[in-house]
């Protein structure tokens, strides 16, 4: 199907010192920025959101929620679909992560596909945080694509500007896999949005 | 959109005397026939089919799988999407229903959707196996929507021939909003492979 | 065997506007305090860590850490056991908890014994973000009792002051059987660690 | 603490042709043996229980049962730890595992504690399976270790005795941190059943 031009928002999931996320959060937005796509990341950090105390939706008056929770759900609403980048924590999702993305209405994912992205240290990529984000994102209505990119050995892989040390064709391969597939859900998607209101 | 006419498979999970699983598949069978779907059952009790000795993706000739393993892989191939009903046995879905899932490859659910339908003697309803399928069901490729249909108190909620023994709104607002939504991924998905073929 | 005496933890797991998880943590400190045991409370809103931007153990000169961080640590490995008071945030436990329970090595919580309670104001009560949890909290290494304590309508169910509204037969049965079975491994635990020292 | 002496039952998880389980089955025993623990291994293809119709504890008169249920059960309820063993198929542990251990009352596995195996022909080693067997064990009342042994590339790792075909630090060192913490909790466990009945 035609590529391109797909809107896309980009999920950072950790505030922490020294995170690995803004590399594979680079080397993933390149990958999509190459494809013609336009990517909006939001970064919890930059945002400065904390932790939620009040989500938009929990607002009796949305007037008087934060400015920039009524911006960034305009932003979600908008998207085509989403790419969530999360670290492993003891076998979880970043909180980071939670706190960012539970401060907004499921409905506003509603319908529009997401990709997992998870990276560690370790053999394992995040793996253990990927299996609870499908159980997570499910509930925020978003379809998650079956087919994730999963980053083992990360800070070796990725430099800080997001870019390959060395070739690696698995990771090459299975980002090839997922962005293909999200791009097939995220047109389909939309056509079905526009012509099936829902 | 246009409702009606979708190629539904149904697949039961539990093989186990007295399943509560006949009540619950014929229940949701009748809701979509009511809106004109086709529904197919597949039954891990009548099919007989054991426990996976040999998945049919692992025969090196397919040919020389089982007819009925080859029979069931064109209904899944051909099917608009799908229905998956499960006991909760210990926190997890039903054996029998990996027992039958198992044996076909994950590229015959892709690009289809599927909708989880769990049930239970207690308040819970078997969401807990409904957590753990969204992230097998995510594994065989098949998009799992967000609405599920969870069912409390089954045994007291359905008779022999899933008809509902009282009326419980939140039950049938729960499977109006499923079926809308299985219908709608259906429909969408369903012209995406047509027009894009994958 | 003998009951009282005991040095309990509890995490409470939420800082939002409003949060159940106090009356929560109050009724499950009661109950505990009844029995002689002694409760100390971790507040993520009252300790005001934040986020975890650097885990205690991530500090490679242990005394520049925050004295927060060290003080919570010495608490924790001097815990006989842990409740971890949990609510549930679209099917996933609390990220404050996490942001809470993360700045703190495995191996400060090692050889003990936790309970897992939650809540929800749903008829689910918060089961979601307790399967989350057991894997989370096996990974920090603390031994989670098979018995948890899930309260739905937890609203209705208790009083600002952590006191039960109204009678309520199978949440008092199921928290006798989770503090009975947490009495019984922290007892036995602490025993084991003195005779054979980890 | 003393070491030798575990009455230990290992559950294989898989009926598949050219399991691989067998291989990782014996490596593990033989790790168990060397340290003079008595094991007896529960392979549900040997036993031919097929899946569950109808579990142990369901049968209102226990003598009706088949008396290799009753056999297995006794087993169960005389074992100091049990060890798990379990494939990863479609990112869930075996059908086949859950088919045998189904059959028991949770109670038979209570107060004592388990170790998680899981094995696969790729990197991620069953982490996947092991994720929804802390779930389901912790269901069963069996207690599993925080300390689990994964194995990637198992059948390139392990011949069909149960031999590493090349020495592997990792996995060996991971055994021997399983191993002596299934130990530990089963010799402290043992003893706080016998001074402590439950």
């Amino acid at each position: 199907m035609a590529k391109g031009g797909l809107n896309l928002l980009l999920f950072l999931g950790s505030v922490r010192e020294g995170r690995i996320g803004l590399r594979v959060g680079k080397y993933v937005q390149n990958l999509l920025e190459q494809r013609s796509h336009k990517v909006t990341v939001l970064d919890p950090k930059e945002l400065n959101l904390a932790q939620v105390v009040k989500p938009l939706h929990f607002h009796k008056n949305p007037a008087e929620a934060p400015e920039i929770l009524q911006k960034i759900n305009k932003q979600i609403k908008g998207a085509d679909g989403f790419i969530v980048v999360s670290p492993e924590y003891n076998s979880a999702f970043g909180p980071a992560l939670a706190s960012l993305m539970d401060h907004f209405p499921p409905a506003s994912y509603s319908y529009r596909p997401s990709t997992i992205v998870t990276y560690a240290g370790g053999a394992l990529g995040g793996i253990r945080a990927a299996m609870q984000l499908r159980q997570y994102l499910s509930e925020l209505t978003t379809v998650h694509m079956p087919s994730m990119i999963v980053i083992p050995n990360a800070p070796k892989t990725l430099d800080e500007e997001g870019v390959l040390k060395a070739e690696s064709g698995d990771l090459v391969k299975s980002c090839t896999k997922a962005i293909d597939q999200l791009e097939w859900y995220a047109g389909v998607l939309k056509k079905g949005r526009e012509e099936n209101p829902v």
